[in-house]
């Protein structure tokens, strides 16, 4: 009595060995290159920006008034104001050229340089005017100077290496005269599609819109590897044709327990396999190759396996050359149980949302990993390790986001 | 004796009241435009869009395996198993022309669809192959058959009218035969830079680089409508420049209290002033203007004051067109006390950040509105109402986020 074999599995490789192994390989990572702050934006800083200025430059004023020496005001009073001269006005960005003395002040912007001699401002709504001169009725609470460095010092990090360029990041290098800024290349990742149905136009290549869709953002970026048929010839040269412009490749389909289909033969005979099958719920039927020192990630051809088997190693990918997480992640309140099989890591599709002012993580039945319907609704994936029969509801579990946090 | 009166505000208007009056007006929004699926990413939606198909379209097998009737494997053991003729095989993505019959059998792989006549499908493994026929030793537990309509059924309502267009929302469309989508238009803002002190190039214009990249992103996109001196002449030219082309325009800088330059009589003349200083720290020299029936914001100079006084109506632009909001939220548990004045309603910067599973915001001291290192090291905005003399520690507090969340 034969077993009945198809072409498949012998075993899943456990979750943490397969990324062990993803980690032991030395991946050949993009490079940097120099953009102009202006084209920085969500971009990752290559290296550490340091401002080489003090901003602000000089003294400023923070308010509208009058630059004076605090001495001359210190026992101002209603009954008893002190009388300034004004000996001049300092526009903002400018200053006033010459020294103010005793019993003088000068009129200034917010933004004006403080001049020379005056160690506060009062603000002009605490002032009257007499002539050329201001009545000033109380000592300074505050001395509403915007002191030189006090924003950005000289040798102040704006930017640190690994970082994802803001806005304000960007503002703040304008300030200190940085003009470029080195970013890592945006990491590039070739789709490959494989399967008859798809290449005879059966059905719709869903899975490939998905991933070339979530792959397409600040970090990586995509290049369409076409769409094959199950044959290993046509899916070698798909390879071929694009592993010298990716980073990374993804195949979908052709990776079924049972499928005729010839992605693996071709796959292995660009370079080397270093596992198929992990330990993983959904996508256990995953492999990962080495094609030029480029990982080659072979998934399903079901939408969410594909992208939460990719996922996987587009985030260590992203983890090893940057040091964070592809994803955003957020910790919340498990609103039901969610049930695993032991020896398999299960990445469970949850909703998670905001009500009275705590976050809610809703797991949500999936029928199988083609569902789109359960990414549409859900927007965060929960990971539960191959050691747990599940987590309880009511705990505190992070997950990882792939959408926005729902407002319900 | 004569109160010192610059050109200055009366009374900051309450910030209810603010919103309130901007809100009455009838702004002409932008409109929609109909766009490729595969242009659509983050784009919002001006459409429900449904399907007008089932996905799957058949009964598809869920896995690899033999296509039965159940019924003639229910009684099947291991001592008894029921021996099925194999009629043919059913292509991933294609279908058995046949029909099956009693104790017949069709080969499926993931994805087939079922042949008329079956019911179920047994897994490859759970199966021996005899020649043509194959033992079952079991009746099966579940069908894997996924079904008609089981992911996206025909009138699902895969995108709804103001959502963000996701790839899952992309994907789905595509597996519904979608092509084309109606999205709304980006808003467009223009951005108009004034000052002496930036048109001498004395000091970098921070505040309009700060702007123009934060509103560049999914929804609206920025238009640079120049650095002008202050200058009533100039900034009326600059505003008639880019009027028509922009849906909103934020011209900064001019707004200080005592400030001799002429931002505020540029506005006046090009439309209507609808109010001039608002109850809200920083920014409450704010001042906003309909133009062409289009709000024209006038904003500090500095960066931060900028940024929230700015936001505070483009998010009521969008809460007003979209329904949701422009910045993403996220509630956490406040670590320390917020101090407010009572009349004013502060926009407290603070840095989110999760520790121990658990989201804190943390606030952060500020010594001006010009302090770009606070919004660097800060990522959020909470909001004090004027009526609050602040907002406890250890409280849930609701963040408005302008970056990403940090994990500490």
């Amino acid at each position: 009595m034969a077993k009945h074999i198809m072409e498949g599995f012998d075993r899943f490789l456990p979750y943490n060995d397969a990324i062990h192994i993803f980690d032991s390989i030395k991946w050949r990572y993009p490079n940097s290159e120099d953009t102009g702050i202006n084209s920085s934006l969500n971009r990752i800083s290559y290296t550490d920006v340091y401002s080489d200025y003090d901003i602000p430059e000089f003294n400023k004023s923070a308010v509208d008034g009058y630059a004076v020496i605090s001495g001359d005001i210190i026992s101002a009073s209603i009954n008893n104001p002190a009388v300034l001269k004004i000996r001049g006005c300092s526009e903002a960005g400018e200053k006033f050229s010459g020294k103010i003395g005793r019993n003088e002040c000068i009129e200034v912007y917010t933004g004006s340089e403080i001049p020379d001699g005056a160690d506060a401002v009062v603000k002009v709504e605490d002032t009257e005017k007499h002539g050329n001169c201001i009545h000033v009725y109380s000592p300074v609470k505050r001395d509403n100077v915007f002191k030189k460095g006090e924003d950005i010092y000289a040798g102040y990090k704006i930017v640190g290496r690994n970082e994802k360029i803001s806005p304000q990041h960007i503002a703040a290098m304008a300030s200190a005269g940085i003009n470029n800024i080195y970013v890592y290349k945006k990491i590039m990742i070739g789709i490959i599609s494989t399967g008859n149905e798809l290449a005879n136009k059966k059905i719709a290549n869903s899975t490939g819109i998905l991933l070339k869709n979530y792959y397409n953002n600040h970090f990586t970026e995509t290049m369409d590897g076409g769409i094959y048929g199950d044959n290993t010839d046509d899916i070698i040269t798909g390879i071929k044709n694009i592993i010298d412009a990716c980073d990374i490749i993804i195949v979908t389909g052709g990776t079924s327990l049972g499928r005729k289909d010839k992605t693996t033969d071709a796959i292995s005979s660009t370079g080397e396999m270093l596992f198929s099958g992990i330990a993983i719920k959904p996508g256990r039927t995953a492999a990962l190759f080495d094609v030029n020192s480029k990982p080659v990630i072979s998934v399903s051809g079901l939408p969410v396996a594909a992208l939460i088997s990719s996922l996987i190693f587009i985030n260590r990918y992203i983890k090893n050359l940057y040091s964070f997480d592809y994803y955003s992640k957020i910790t919340g309140i498990l609103d039901e149980n969610i049930h695993n099989k032991i020896g398999f890591t299960l990445f469970q599709i949850c909703r998670t949302y905001v009500k009275g002012n705590k976050v809610h993580i809703l797991p949500l039945k999936t029928t199988g990993s083609g569902i789109l319907s359960t990414i549409i609704y859900g927007n965060s994936i929960a990971m539960v390790p191959e050691n747990l029969e599940g987590i309880e509801n009511n705990k505190d579990v992070t997950v990882y986001m792939l959408g926005d946090i729902k407002w319900d």
